[in-house]
């Protein structure tokens, strides 16, 4: 795959080494009790695996965007829920505050959630609005010297778990919409409840609903400017739907590998299953969608990292094409190995339940046609 | 519905009643604890609901194909699982006693299990050949005057708990495929060793494997003839495509019954979800995907309650068609419901997992197509 | 095939042979060179297939609506245009004048175009508003005691060679849309200027732009009441879904049939084309989907003639499948026969040129949506 | 798209300038009356854009492939049969030469050939076997010294003008399959009968049946070695694939480009068709559609033109995955422009047309998922 250089291969050896030694053990533990890997973040931690594009300042990766993407396609195919909470842990938390941070909060907070010492949660969605970002009902309000912040936040990746929140607040009326949108870096502490929400599929990642009750937080606590929350927000999104498309690859590509494995062995009709056109065409069919999604997922990336304007089109793109793809080929796995792909002993039945959340999660399908479609109204791709 | 009388509509009547009652409450139980609802059983026994097309001289509902076909889909409408169950037990095991055992066979054992006093189940599957039934390497020896069987089934639903099994087994070389097998009416005994079988969906059916170690059985026990079980698989099988079809359209009402009160309730950038005529296209293809399910499989049990020889073809295009529509849908349902599809706390969530066994349980879609292109190759359709 | 009684079946062979022997010569003409099939027409006039549901008193066929979809599809099967023709003539213009027009309308009109005689037209479509007919700007306007009516019809079937026309006008101002509405009988007249209109398939049916000039007409032209003009519409479109639907069937089984023979005499790889599995999975696809769309048509004429209220819903879930499989169909047809199913030569070509206008004329997929959405909204599908 | 260099770019408004002076004014007359645009390949020609990898030495582009795929995406906007007219003069035909001919067969007819002077055509297909190129039977037997070749072949572009051939015939048993096939590079004559195949789309491009009747060639008419041809095959056709998806790219992007314009402008129920949720997402569908293919098309090019060995499966990919989303742009385009893209003047009916070679020609669908399976089993993609 010549979109990506020597040091991505490189990359991608380390976190598949990574995902087989740490995280394969792991996985099915992760899905079935809910359990938070708490030690295999810090593995990955040490590795520089948690936050690939983070400053090596900081402990970080020090990659570009293309390394996360091998990062997390490794790590979804052997988990798809390991590799969300990376991506949710190591872009939309640390890459942000990598690109948008101030020193201090970089040193004191940053350089130990590269470190898989402490854990860092990014929370946007709330219960009245999962899709329209601009809507958040989150509200801080200046009172004396300080920011004071009630509100809810619901789907926060790591949320459980998470010794720091990066809390996207309202920090003026409603009706100015995403102009007066602030975020926050705030440590745990009393004033956020933390509660689990159950969910199909990538499960162990520590997803919650947060309550926030009079949070207290300074102006050296703003994360970007006030009011300057959008552009943290549109682009850390930007960079994440590439990142969740990375995911989808993964998840795809761990769905794709255990059916063509189970067609190898699989007996039929007194021939091996693979041997069947039918079967043939399936995997064919398969792999073509992988390495569709695979393509637009490195092109996006390779697009952020060369910093062409192409690339906010792409990322909508990427995370559309592979999120689909992620649910259609883990169907088609499930499908090829029949009854034992419906059973928990099958990975393709806990990629299956993985997979749908790629075409909800941090926008959903719907979300990327109309972004697709206000680029369209904007002017014309040739 | 006019493929349907009005005493098609009573038992639809009685049958959502009774799911709502009864179903309902352990639907989420069944689903997290793998619970076996033992009761619900025995009440729906009381109802003629457990076996609608038995004779009511042995309990049952006397009913036609059309009965079992709507009590199907009012019991998959609140829980797959359960829906699935009742298939199994009433149509695979209750429905080809009534057909083919004998009048002491039906007196001893299918009286009682129409009651839901006592658990049958019917086992076929094997782990060497879920899709190529005439391959089964169950083993039934005569041995004395005894029949002496050995093999393991998998799959079993019903399986763990049932008091009577219907067991397949070969009962002459394995070259010679259909034409030797034999079904045998076993009562639950040490021979039989069921362990529990994990699934994605449908769970809380008590689906398991079985192990049969030097079970006995006499003549009397046969269902059918020596030699002439196909017979009664290929009937079963075939009335069994198309009351799965009515647990497809069941699961996917439950579905879209739940997106549709989503979208009317549930806000999005000012407006109810509904308003948006992407929903509401969406809602009309899954409605029109329902009807086309509904009607397929109405019309497939009509043929059968009508003895017309088109209702071979029409089973199976019914089942591909309907577990196909019952995917979909599901998938639709939780992407309408977005993140509150993918928690727990949702229906949709459930039906998405129920829905996909539908696809392979009871003849993958790969059998349906290639038993549509043997009867394409026998004669042709005007 | 037993929604279809006996009757049923002797118009199917009347219209097969009919099809074979009178419309298969003249299909390739009609798709090349335009040809309008007059002749053709006069004949199917002889047999009362031009008009299956019209009253006998008149010349019709004095069949119900299952008749003339048993008619359309088996013409469909050898020619969409020809279908598609007498659809619009014997539905939507005969079927129409038959349920509204005046014993004088019927005697002077109606049964010279059911004897094939005169020609019949249904002119609603307009340049401004194809899918929202309730916006159509032809204006009748009294003066004297005259009707005078101007405007523009676009899409007219037979419209080139009609010699009556049912022309649906505005006779109020616009904004009182499908309440101020009526439906006209006018004779062919210098005041109709009517230019042809290429189109892609279904050619050599006569479609016109129509441009009316102070054309008159006295209250006795009127079909059905003064600005009861919708009633007469609905009425008459939502039967034309379910014919439109038969056509759409028959298009399809044209092209299967044609795949099927194909791959059975077609030598590929040393091996006939029909013994590969994709070509067998492809031909059970199809037939499946053609029994699927054959299932809903017939039913929902069932339902038509049978007066069930749940008519409505069930011709607008006809038509958007059935026009959805005849493109499917007709595309996999196409692929099976490859370059031969490209070539003119082929009658798979005519059919997926045909097929694309079943998803549009008499109602898009989108207005099919719209509508089955609107009957949500209204109540629920139990 | 930065997959492209700045010459790329230079490329493209080269082929686009040229495709709108040149092949806009012709492209309704190649469709309508199968005309063959002699002189507008000759004004191609003189800007290299006929043959674009095409070493300069002999009158080329002298550019990569990447350069071709922008020409053709260009051309393939504007007229779907013009770019292929191209694709297999370009590149079946001419970098055939240039990649496999010896000095003089470049310096006599390759120079020529570029310049537009004189037409070439690729002849390989064959009545008997499209798909199966190892099976053709067009025999060329040495008697004398000299070649004596007799045969058919189906469905050559360009077949019908071509001043030269490049013949793909069996110079041993057909038993030795791919093992005894060699190229001969034929002129014009008596010997080669060439009759018109009318199609359904991409007409004017001169396809034609040949009948090749004791033609003569010598030794220094080879193109590659004797039995060597299936390198040159191969090598070409893997090109070609590449090729043929950019074409799809252009057909895909002329039917958008329309299809946005007119929703643009068409007003319905008060509004603009571009305002509906419907409309926007379709768009949206489409674009995404479209970048998917030109992602997967540049990166195949851009893999060959850095000899990586990823090209193999991904020009597969790029063909299998373009062509249908051309087919299925195009069918969105035509439902957009409902009755207008149905009819004769809009350009999305000429581009549904030509759409749907893509998925037949240069091999099918099916073709393409045989050789991602056969790569799958060689070995792993990870």
């Amino acid at each position: 795959m010549t979109l990506l250089t020597q040091e991505h291969e490189l990359a991608r050896r380390t976190a598949r080494e990574f995902a087989e030694k740490y995280v394969e053990p792991v996985a099915r533990k992760m899905d079935r009790e809910n359990y938070y890997p708490r030690e295999v973040i810090r593995e990955a931690g040490k590795l520089g695996l948690l936050t690939p594009t983070v400053s090596p300042e900081y402990g970080g990766g020090g990659g570009d965007l293309r390394t996360a993407v091998v990062v997390l396609e490794e790590l979804g195919r052997v988990s798809g829920g390991f590799s969300l909470l990376v991506e949710a842990y190591g872009i939309l938390f640390a890459d942000a505050l990598n690109n948008f941070a101030t020193k201090r909060q970089k040193e004191e907070v940053l350089s130990k959630v590269a470190a898989g010492e402490k854990i860092g949660a990014f929370a946007l969605s709330e219960p009245c609005c999962g899709s329209d970002a601009a809507a958040i009902q989150t509200q801080a309000e200046k009172r004396g010297g300080e920011w004071v912040i009630n509100g809810t936040k619901m789907w926060i990746t790591n949320g459980l778990y998470a010794d720091y929140y990066l809390v996207a607040a309202r920090t003026g009326p409603r009706e100015a919409r995403h102009r007066a949108i602030t975020l926050f870096l705030l440590p745990r502490s009393k004033c956020i409840e933390a509660s689990p929400i159950e969910v199909m599929g990538v499960r162990g990642t520590g997803t919650a609903e947060l309550k926030l009750s009079d949070c207290r937080a300074g102006d050296d606590d703003v994360v970007g400017k006030v009011n300057g929350g959008w552009e943290v927000l549109t682009t850390t999104l930007n960079i994440g739907r590439t990142a969740v498309a990375a995911v989808a690859v993964g998840v795809a590509r761990g769905a794709y590998e255990e059916a063509l494995s189970w067609a190898r062995n699989r007996e039929l009709f007194g021939r091996r299953l693979v041997e069947f056109q039918n079967t043939q065409f399936e995997l064919a069919e398969m792999l073509a969608a992988i390495e569709t999604a695979r393509t637009l997922t490195y092109y996006s990336a390779y697009l952020y990292d060369t910093k062409s304007p192409h690339f906010v089109l792409m990322t909508h793109v990427a995370k559309l094409q592979s999120a689909r793809i992620a649910v259609d080929v883990a169907r088609r796995a499930v499908q090829i190995e029949g009854g034992f792909g419906y059973s928990k002993e099958s990975k393709a039945e806990m990629f299956y339940r993985d997979a749908k959340i790629l075409e909800i999660g941090e926008g959903t399908n719907e979300v990327m046609k109309y972004v697709i479609y206000k680029l369209i109204e904007k002017g014309s791709f040739h």
